[in-house]
């Protein structure tokens, strides 16, 4: 990948909460760890998201196609509670499960996910120092390492040992090389780092801290769900307690067969949802994709085990097409089938759509993960609640007694709980790609910044401008605009503003990502033509005023 | 009003189970006090609720009426967490003030809201018969209360004194009555109730349980905020406690002035959103209506302090106008202006869009408040955050200095803390009550049971049905039915059905509330026609079946 291609992040935040994408939330108390608020454009970005999801997934499956049984994609919606009761964790397995592996600091007591801490270790400024120095030679130079301490640890690593007791600890360390030249082994990195991090009277080598180079405690498991307590008491007991839901997930499985024995479903089918979600992340990082409150796009689409394999190709294609469909193309996205090792037992393939952010590459971070569950989960949920969670397949049946199978055969084969295929879209992450496959910088412009959505994302679809505030210009973009507010207005915003340059107006709604600007001119008044402005290349061109809309329309609704 | 307009709530619950609109929250574990989910048909009809909030009051607001001061009204939406730094809490009063009294019961342990009590006693069976008793003589009949222990008491409320230790309980009784008329004085009904509800060792008298009759305990306050616990800690401590909000509308002012300074809004202008709130209600009732987490839509609409009456009085007005818009006709929607004594101290008005909901009929439940909230929550998170969230208010400058005023004066008159006028509606309850006003019996239909959406509310927006499945009517009906799913299917979902008797689908969509059936019959084969069926009148005619769409047009879209 080519270094020019890799966008900087800061810009991207900077941009975002300049022009009212994301701000930090509770920020003027200082802001909380792991949660972000949107503003008027990162808002109603995510509800074009949040939209085209429900449209493409539940109101028109997969854009009309049909799946692999030739017939169309059947899904409905539900809307399920974020607490639910206690049992339904137990059931899914998150009670026992779902924990991420924690370490705490000794010197700062800051906390950090086991599997964090290389990668933010590497994102502290005084560390790429340290390491360059142990690289540097085949012997400890312990002149620089002083001068290290004086230039860095000091400063900004005061949790170290070997900056809390510089003396004792190099000779721990120089007593450490010796020995192992004895054995005729070299010192490794992971050695030297847990030597100088370690305290000089511990027992045991520790982990380094990235936040203050102290010693790590051993890993220990930390359940990830939030935990409250409901009903009228002020005793906090497990008698009251429930969860913040981890997934919109289990709300589905638990109201499956209210979803079956309420409507006219047939397997095979889908039940999808959108909703806020919650996982209290031990080390909440990398902008809005980690964090602590989040939204989940989910579908569960139910089918007979025989055909769940042609389902899950199925799914795992169209979900990767959606996220092209609205502007993620490019090698920056891919689909990447976890391998067997990787797989839950449950689940025999699981994919993830993934997308190369700033911040993961020349790696990639996953948007969304489409999973052959099989029938864990309500098999799960059958077993916990006692309901039966299976499902009598009427049609199965027809063709099996239309070949002339005995009876119990037949009951037998049509009578199963249905394996499933889970595509489970994170919307904070979508956004979050879709801003940062939107920012370029183009330096040929005056203003560089570009945020490049795709129409049907934009949270602004046009913007009608006359060019100047004067010569009955803004009458005629008044009508124009009220025109296209009626006609688009549900879309996204239509913008106006009658003042400034022209440049500093197209500048602006570059940067908040508009992708059509048609502006007023005196033309306008004699010929009735006006000027229509692409954003992506700045170019401009002459198009009849009534033939705005329908412009507009074949760009926006497609 | 009279007695035949009361819909009966049960029936209402019942075909919301039914045809799924909602459904008990983890009914397969059993339920969870409070919450409830939603299916298919309630989900959708959600959407299109929060869908024409979004649309009417950010999007377009007020449909593009101009505000009080002759311009269009202008909003803009953020999208906030439920989970803020704990001191948002503190500024907000919502930690030292957000509390419900709460009794509990020394019987069955069970908790109620104090001001729950008298209504919870009038719904229990037993409660009837022993008022009755109290009121039917001038003297206490010893027999009969003994009588109404056997056939009451002993199996609905015993955890009343008068059934566990019934013969010193009525001596106490007797003495209590005779020292009242000693005195002068007749025994209340209250007084009547806790003498029977106390048990005889107890040094005051106390409130009936409405559960099982027993002694509750004085009121005590209870805060409604859910808390939890944020940061890798397994400890449960004050230092990491946080709450899940109780109303979005903080979220509005915290994020305040990120949107002043990254929007180019001017006052006045209304900030808004959509989302869960929860409270932890001690008794959470009347189905959909009092639950613990919940989806509210609120505005929060900025302006200088000396226009600030006229913008309470535009909202009131136009909010009461929406709901009315959208179905909520009729004697059953009213607008109340809250008494002078009713106020909050920083409240100089507040209305209420009341509902009269079966279950409180003849009284009414507030679907939204509209309240006029002065400067007092910018100024709460000012003094706590110790951010400026005043304004200065260019566009008065320009005009005071066009008045010559002095500069002083000037920059006086233009910085201020503005002041909000809040429209807050409750998602659930607005479709609480679309359920409830929509359910209609028409006893002169095969099936009695119709959903009179308003067409814009309706989950389902039109059927279409081949009147018989062969003959080439369901190539003409999949047809029409792909023409109207591409025009429509943004809006809700477009049915089709080529099975059951005609009259049974038609039937089927009246309990779901579509407004509009389209029947292909063998005249369309002939004549280019097709029926189209009124859900509320049950009337058809025949309109050509290239106007079907034109048709729905005029009818959704407005």
């Amino acid at each position: 990948m080519a270094e020019t291609s890799i966008k900087s992040m800061d810009a991207i935040v900077s941009l975002c909460k300049r022009r009212g994408f994301i701000y930090p939330a509770s920020e003027i108390y200082g802001g909380i760890n792991g949660f972000w608020d949107y503003g008027p454009l990162g808002a109603q970005l995510k509800k074009n998201l949040r939209d085209a999801w429900w449209q493409d997934m539940i109101m028109n499956p997969c854009w009309g196609r049909p799946g692999p049984d030739g017939e169309p994609v059947r899904c409905v919606p539900v809307e399920t509670r974020i607490i639910q009761h206690p049992k339904v964790w137990e059931a899914s397995g998150h009670v026992g499960g779902f924990n991420d592996p924690m370490q705490t600091c000794r010197q700062c007591k800051k906390l950090v996910r086991a599997d964090h801490v290389d990668e933010m270790l590497r994102e502290a400024e005084w560390f790429g120092p340290l390491v360059s120095l142990f690289e540097s030679g085949d012997h400890l130079d312990i002149d620089r390492l002083r001068q290290w301490i004086k230039k860095y640890g000091a400063k900004q690593a005061k949790g170290m040992a070997l900056v809390r007791e510089q003396k004792k600890v190099l000779e721990l360390l120089l007593a450490l090389a010796e020995d192992l030249r004895n054995r005729g082994e070299e010192m490794t990195l992971h050695q030297f780092l847990q030597r100088i991090a370690t305290p000089p009277e511990s027992a045991q080598l520790c982990d380094m801290c990235p936040n203050c180079g102290g010693d790590l405690t051993a890993p220990r498991a930390f359940n990830l769900m939030f935990k409250t307590f409901v009903g009228a008491t002020t005793e906090q007991t497990d008698d009251n307690a429930a969860y913040l839901r981890p997934e919109t997930a289990q709300g589905i499985f638990i109201q499956f067969k209210n979803v079956l024995d309420t409507t006219r479903v047939k397997l095979p089918f889908g039940i999808g949802n959108t909703g806020i979600s919650f996982r209290n992340e031990v080390t909440p990082r990398n902008y809005t994709f980690r964090s602590r409150e989040f939204e989940q796009a989910e579908l569960e689409f139910f089918c007979h085990p025989d055909e769940s394999q042609d389902w899950y190709k199925f799914w795992r294609d169209f979900r990767m097409e959606w996220w092209q469909s609205i502007g993620l193309r490019g090698d920056n996205l891919v689909l990447r089938e976890h391998d067997p090792d990787e797989l839950s037992h449950y689940s025999t393939g699981t994919s993830d759509v993934e997308y190369r952010f700033p911040f993961t590459a020349p790696g990639f971070g996953e948007l969304e993960g489409i999973a052959h569950r099989g029938c864990f989960d309500l098999s799960q949920h059958q077993e916990h609640s006692g309901a039966k969670l299976d499902y009598f397949d009427t049609e199965r049946q027809a063709r099996l007694q239309a070949q002339g199978l005995p009876k119990d055969e037949i009951n037998k084969q049509c009578r199963y709980i249905p394996h499933c295929i889970e595509p489970a879209a994170g919307l904070d992450r979508g956004a979050l790609a879709l801003l940062c496959e939107a920012y370029t910088r183009d330096e040929s412009r005056p203003s560089p910044e570009i945020m490049r959505f795709h129409p049907r994302m934009a949270p602004i679809k046009a913007a009608v401008f006359p060019l100047v505030n004067k010569d009955g210009m803004p009458e005629v973009a008044a009508k124009l605009h009220a025109e296209l507010f009626k006609r688009f207005g549900h879309l996204g915003f239509i913008e106006t503003d009658p003042k400034q340059s022209i440049g500093k107006r197209y500048a602006r709604m570059d940067e908040a990502g508009c992708p059509y600007c048609f502006t007023i001119d005196s033309e306008t008044l004699t010929d009735q033509t006006v000027t229509v402005r692409d954003r992506d290349t700045g170019a401009q061109e002459r198009i009849a005023i009534d033939r705005v809309t329908s412009y507009l329309e074949e760009r926006l609704d497609g």
